[in-house]
């Protein structure tokens, strides 16, 4: 069978500016390999209600798991709830589970839960709450799409909240292989490995370093006997 | 008049496995927001000629320009040439201007010009090539789409290359003030700001640094002056 597929959405002008790296998509890429489940595409759209109703809705209707990051907050730009909640014709407000989350939290700090904080209690009929250990701040599932915040320290504990639900397939696991030759010498022996090793997959990943061509080359697949058979092939075809 | 937009598209599993994390998207941003192109959106697809396809006549349809990053080189998972042509329903084969670029280049590294590197010469009939000035294979040009190398080094050359043949518009400005308030207490504030200057873009970026709550307003525009104003205006509400 084959593993689960996800797509991300990224959303936040910060990144397309670029006045922010992304570090998000990093993190998430590997938490799903990890866990068997194939990320297939990444999309970084900015703080504009219809380019994130688009993009989630295309994501949602290609993948298995859509999980989306930013755009969660009290500010006037934090916009992706009601966009989600658009995307899946879902009525969305703040709701007594979220509000109650966050009264607690205020209340312990001292700190008023006005009325830009209640927009964080924003939660679309029929989601369930994706637990915040962090800032409280609940993210949400609501169908295939897991929404949750854009700081990475949050972010990841929410991924931490949301992966242990999902159903994983065999994690997929990888050598790599440095070969310090031109992509232009590897190419042709390296598509006789390829050809004989169907279930698994193959990329060269070129480099440049101190004038010298080089690339890695990284073979995937699901069994480690099989991965390191390929990989003594792979070194005697470049003695 | 708007400034013109921009769309960019990584090709590569390295990066959805969690391999590799991507470097172009942030260095591109950076560029093209001072030149003054507004990049709108960035996807990032994995290795699959449907995925690639499907990618480039999405964005090459909805902006002005679109990027690619990856898949250029002369190894079996390199189909972004391929790929692109499909697109623009192009034919494609080696091309005598680019394999004479590449014949050059290596008579004089004393190395072969084999099948693999061959490849390196497929360029869409129509197409203009992009300069490679630190390993010589071209990128290129067909409609408003570019295709670059994804190694970073020759990623940026290229970019080097193609950005002095684009017309910017109004470089974009901005402006950053530390806030070290919660979001809550800083959005209600903030909204009155942002209904203040409908030509500026207002940006909350939140932060969480050794326990304490915070965030990164940044104000954008065109118009530094204007940009000082409501900063000024900004920090006096939160003194």
């Amino acid at each position: 069978m084959p593993n689960p597929t996800a797509a991300m959405c990224v959303i936040g002008d910060e990144i397309l500016s670029g006045r922010t790296r992304d570090a998000n998509m990093h993190y998430l890429a590997g938490q799903l390999t990890e866990r068997g489940i194939d990320l297939k595409e990444v999309r970084v759209v900015s703080d504009d209600r219809d380019a994130i109703v688009a993009a989630v809705k295309a994501l949602a209707d290609g993948f298995d798991h859509v999980f989306t990051s930013g755009g969660i907050g009290p500010t006037h730009d934090d916009i992706t709830a009601d966009c989600v909640a658009a995307a899946f014709d879902a009525h969305i407000d703040v709701r007594d589970d979220a509000r109650a989350i966050l009264a607690a939290h205020y209340e312990k700090a001292g700190t008023e839960l006005n009325e830009a904080r209640l927009r964080m209690a924003r939660i679309p009929d029929g989601a369930t709450l994706i637990d915040n250990p962090v800032s409280a701040a609940p993210g949400f599932t609501i169908g295939n799409v897991h929404v949750m915040a854009g700081v990475p320290s949050i972010f990841q504990a929410m991924v931490a909240s949301v992966l242990p639900t999902l159903t994983g397939g065999a994690p997929l696991l990888s050598v790599t292989q440095r070969i310090e030759r031109g992509e232009g010498d590897i190419a042709g022996p390296l598509a006789t490995l390829v050809d004989a090793y169907q279930d698994l997959s193959f990329g060269s990943y070129p480099f440049q370093k101190d004038g010298k061509f080089g690339s890695n080359i990284v073979i995937r697949g699901t069994e480690m006997a099989v991965l390191e058979e390929a990989q003594a092939k792979l070194v005697a075809l470049f003695p």
